[in-house]
């Protein structure tokens, strides 16, 4: 499929044998696998299973390089996801999301071939998978340590202790642990405040570990942001790590300081259809389709941007940052400067790193690297 | 595929026969073929080429309803968009969009069997044409009469005109007129005001045709917003509209004023995944890759939000408005009132208005009716 050598104009990888056309996914697959290389590293100095979650990349490819580095439990945040990596020998899955009881003949399915670990919140969900499930699944109660989105909180402990109770009773159902994510640390201001969250997070479900831990039983503790993974260093207590963004990074995390610019590893390539010098802009193929209308904050000047420019000698951000300003539908709008605007021509390709990772995979549906060869993705 | 009776709790759809599991796209067919022939007779009316815009929905199925009403002349805003439409019979088509060289070799295809339209603004799209097409094409020279996004700025007289001189030497291209599109209307204050960019638009393009056309040319203008298609009544000197977003509408729309809430034709339903009490909210498996993170701005409360939530008794927002005001990349966020949060329980379906209806329908990839009717996307 991709065969020839292609120019690209001003975003020019020098190895590129691509034949790009439309808007492409490019994929650093060296920078994703140092990515990887380093988390695993990471949970390994601190005994941690490392479960990562492949929300963020989705593709059966991308996963394999997780198993040629030993890894064989993996979080999902959907039933679908969960069959698709299932389809390719995955074996042991955390779906990371709170169940959706309008799905539980296909999490039946599902668990009669894989180990199955599924996250609740609420007595309806065990009520109906008592009432449906016919394969013994583990279970995980989902805890809001602060992010405010799902989980019972943290310091309700009545309640989760009910919960557990109710899973205790059940004929088909395993309780395994305590299950978090520390959302608020997307939120969050600084290095520290990040690392404040995790510590406190952790502290959170460990007071409530004891709290509700009968003798004899060790319940896990799974946590999973990227921000956390990327900088805490402390992980004492905690069992199990789910990072998922950390394949890629992105220009959310960057801001966030998870990582730098350079850990970067996806850029949207978008073709230059038109050049405005008399207001100093170009417009390129590439819109809220391609990208995903998820901002970032660029923090000193306070302005939310789509995307950022990189320029031919790799994927650096040059001197002159350019910000993808403005994303209708399929156009994207660049601000550049009289010198960028005289070296861009009609029909270059331009790559943007994306503002959430995540979401630009998801629309695009799949990536392709500079050597040419293509990945997939679920919703390709 | 959809087969069985399913109760779907809170968004009960009477006729509903279908058996959702996860989040659905729901098209009111019957609304959208009532939004399709108020467009029809409106364009009859006032003597218009009506070429609409089939972005919003990408799909053969619901493009066949325009075709039984007659339509034979269409608008996309990709090379793919046109073959996908071209497969299922459509033979006059305009790709409102840049002109994008790379794919100049799809193009040539595209036009050895149908009627193409293109859109350029720049010499460098006209010396690729004129290198490599085999067939002939029209061409829209595009102009901007004010969104600021693509187009020759219109007072630019002289480079249009140049531009015209260039098309009109090429043995390839047929100069066919004048195109805009008005996309400021979209941030228009109010209804008068939506009306007056449309004035100026038409105004701007017939002084801008009187200049540049010789004796005896017949340059055509086409403009094209829904906006402007819905709330306008003078169209003297307009010679074709291209409105897509009419045929489902959304709350841009409605908070545009140029539609009413019941012209709101497609409605994501959602499973209740968790209920918080203690903050009053409700979250459902419904997030940004569902609806996409584009956002509509409730005018009196000046606050953003990415959809609305419908009632159980047809496509009415009840009196409590509840607003999507959070979403992650699978969790959407609603804000419910004590009285809410009892009547809804988990597994219900939440039906919610999308904030704009072409995103929704390109992250979701399909439609279904109340019938149990599946219509096609190009994304799915």
């Amino acid at each position: 499929m991709i065969s020839y050598i292609c120019l690209v104009g001003w975003f020019t990888v020098q190895t590129m044998t691509m034949n790009m056309t439309r808007p492409t996914l490019l994929l650093d697959s060296y920078q994703c696998r140092r990515n990887l290389s380093h988390m695993v590293s990471k949970a390994r100095q601190h005994n941690l299973v490392f479960r990562p979650h492949f929300k963020t990349h989705q593709s059966v490819k991308i996963g394999r390089w997780f198993r040629e580095e030993g890894i064989e439990k993996i979080t999902v945040s959907s039933v679908e996801m969960a069959q698709y990596f299932a389809r390719d020998g995955w074996r042991d899955i955390t779906i990371a999301f709170p169940l959706n009881i309008n799905e539980i003949s296909s999490v039946n399915e599902l668990a009669g071939g894989v180990d199955l670990h599924l996250t609740v919140l609420n007595k309806e969900s065990v009520e109906a998978l008592n009432h449906s499930l016919q394969h013994s699944v583990g279970v995980f109660i989902k805890i809001d340590t602060g992010a405010k989105r799902t989980g019972i909180p943290y310091h309700q402990t009545e309640e989760i202790a009910g919960l557990k109770q109710q899973i205790e009773r059940s004929p088909v159902l395993h309780l395994e642990g305590l299950l978090t994510h520390a959302g608020h640390t997307y939120k969050a201001g600084s290095r520290d405040e990040i690392i404040q969250i995790h510590k406190e997070t952790r502290d959170r479900l460990v007071r409530l570990r004891q709290h509700i831990q009968r003798e004899g039983e060790e319940l896990l503790i799974s946590v999973g942001d990227t921000p956390s993974s990327a900088l805490a260093e402390e992980f004492e207590n905690i069992d199990e790590i789910r990072p998922g963004n950390f394949i890629f990074y992105d220009l959310q995390q960057y801001h966030l300081n998870a990582c730098s610019i350079n850990d970067i590893a996806v850029a949207l390539a978008c073709p230059v259809v038109a050049r405005h010098k008399e207001r100093g802009q170009i417009i390129v193929y590439g819109g809220a389709v391609h990208l995903s209308k998820d901002t970032f904050l660029e923090g000193s000047s306070r302005v939310y941007g789509y995307g950022v420019i990189i320029n031919e000698k790799g994927w650096i951000v040059p001197e002159e940052k350019i910000i993808v300003s403005g994303l209708s539908q399929e156009h994207g709008i660049l601000n550049v400067s009289p010198y960028m605007l005289k070296r861009i021509v009609i029909g270059d390709f331009i790559g943007i790193l994306p503002a959430h990772s995540c979401l630009t995979a998801n629309m695009m549906g799949g990536y392709a690297d500079v050597e040419g060869n293509v990945y997939d993705h679920l919703s390709g």
